[in-house]
């Protein structure tokens, strides 16, 4: 968070972003089964990677969307956290031997080289359980609502428009060269969806009306891609102490990214152009948007 | 199955399972991603992992607690087919090289021999995740009874009292001596949670009152401890071809299994018991419950 805080371009967005993290934590751990609760090496793992110095982005988001709605944190802060375990789920399970094999996160050893991989197995399998456990079980939404954001989140983060089917595609990325559209297509479901249901998910808890829910998915499918497409970016261009993983691995290991289809300069074209898209999305908002229209820019000016 | 079809004991617990099957594998075929959808290879693996000869013991004792209880299988068979997910995606995150190792389910290769270990792990997050979204957009479900079920499903597959806290608690039990008590721990969570868990939800889509629901739990349970300790049982006594996998590998993996720690003879007393005690259970049931009795002994009989 050192480069929000030092920041001389600090938004609205980033004072939102850092406000958010202390309620989000607090909301993770009540959710989360103490580490003294067997079986504890599993909880220790989950909570190893839970609380592991995360932005809390993909939550803060949803607030920021359902407070533009009018709805106050309490009816969001589940659901929000549910979104955070869904995202650090597949942080476990991506870093995995098997799949991209990353032995350090956020400047620390991976839940797999901390634990062993059958626990960072198990505590990616919980944490997905939890998600939807804790979604279906908050008895400040209605049924309804409950039921909602269950069947979204899970087409959000499964296949075959979600998350693990963006995963399965770049695996299968790696083995051969892919085209632009392909490379969107990965972008889009493995990272912009679920950033996208979480703004959807803040819209819906708050009974935003049809026309708003459009544009809030617009919203947050750009700001999705401008998410992703700046990590391709800073993977080219950072420093390893500012990114607490290795640069240029994505390179190295053959990843599909941006810069390495269509060159830097591109890039940031396209940057340029999702960053647009997103704020000219919330023209299609009927009501004052202030917080929301700072976070693009919070996005494309962050260090990692 | 052939042990069920050619065994002169077949009971119409027996027959009513077969007859589920069909109807089961139909709907999962219509719920899960065709294997032409992208990611093809993705679909591919989890259709073989979840069109792999199953016998859906599980869905199926969901059908015959409903049907006991008065609803149509219409209204039973998505959740039926979701507890079949949640079941498939644990068996192949634990054939995987990091937990129990195993090449052959069944008679055939498992997930990750016949694609790869990433796509393995992939393929059981999705169907875990497809399971929680069935049920959430089952419109033939009230949204209450819906989220009721997406949390009742979660808790059981979950931690700290369910599937994957047992398959934690397992992992820990293979470098240490354990006693009766921790072992029975490890069966209601790893293998009796689930099962018990079909069984309820069973009862509570149609509407069951509390003191039913209560004697289907005690059922469910036993049902489940029984499942358990006679599959400890055969895995001593049994060979390879009537198992479709390695028998003694339990024993020789330092699993914490039943006659491991109370020998053959207390196991089968163990088996009676549990056996009288699912029998027992459905006195508290107020209708005529013949395919539920029938059931027990099905379990305490099979061949694998």
């Amino acid at each position: 968070m050192t480069s929000v805080e030092n920041n001389s371009l600090t938004t609205s967005a980033g004072e939102f972003l850092l406000s958010c993290r202390a309620l989000i934590d607090a909301e993770l751990d009540r959710l989360i089964p103490q580490e003294a609760v067997e079986p504890a090496r599993l909880h220790r793992a989950i909570r190893w990677s839970v609380f592991a110095g995360g932005k809390r982005f993909r939550p803060a988001l949803l607030l920021a969307v359902g407070q533009t709605f009018g709805a106050d944190s309490a009816r969001l802060l589940r659901t929000a956290c549910a979104i955070e375990m869904i995202h650090t789920y597949s942080l476990i399970h991506d870093d995995l031997p098997s799949m991209d094999d990353d032995d350090l996160r956020r400047g620390r050893p991976t839940c797999h080289v901390e634990f062993d991989e059958a626990t960072a197995i198990l505590a990616g399998d919980a944490l997905q359980t939890l998600a939807f456990q804790t979604i279906a079980e908050d008895e400040g939404l209605t049924t309804e609502i409950r039921a909602q954001l269950v069947g979204e989140l899970a087409r959000a983060a499964g296949t075959p428009a979600g998350m693990v089917a963006g995963q399965a595609r770049d695996l299968d990325a790696e083995s051969k060269t892919i085209d632009p559209e392909a490379l969107e297509q990965i972008h889009l479901q493995k990272t912009a969806a679920l950033i996208c249901v979480a703004a959807r998910c803040g819209a819906i808890i708050t009974g935003a009306d049809r026309g708003e829910l459009t544009a809030i998915t617009a919203y947050g499918r750009n700001l999705g891609l401008l998410f992703q497409i700046t990590d391709d970016l800073l993977d080219v261009t950072a420093t390893a102490g500012k990114m607490g993983k290795t640069p240029g691995k994505d390179a190295r290991s053959r990843k599909a990214t941006y810069p390495a289809i269509h060159g830097v300069e591109a890039t940031s074209e396209q940057i340029d152009l999702v960053y647009r898209s997103a704020c000219d999305a919330l023209k299609g908002i009927s009501r004052p948007a202030k917080l929301l229209e700072s976070i693009p820019k919070l996005i494309a000016e962050r260090e990692h």
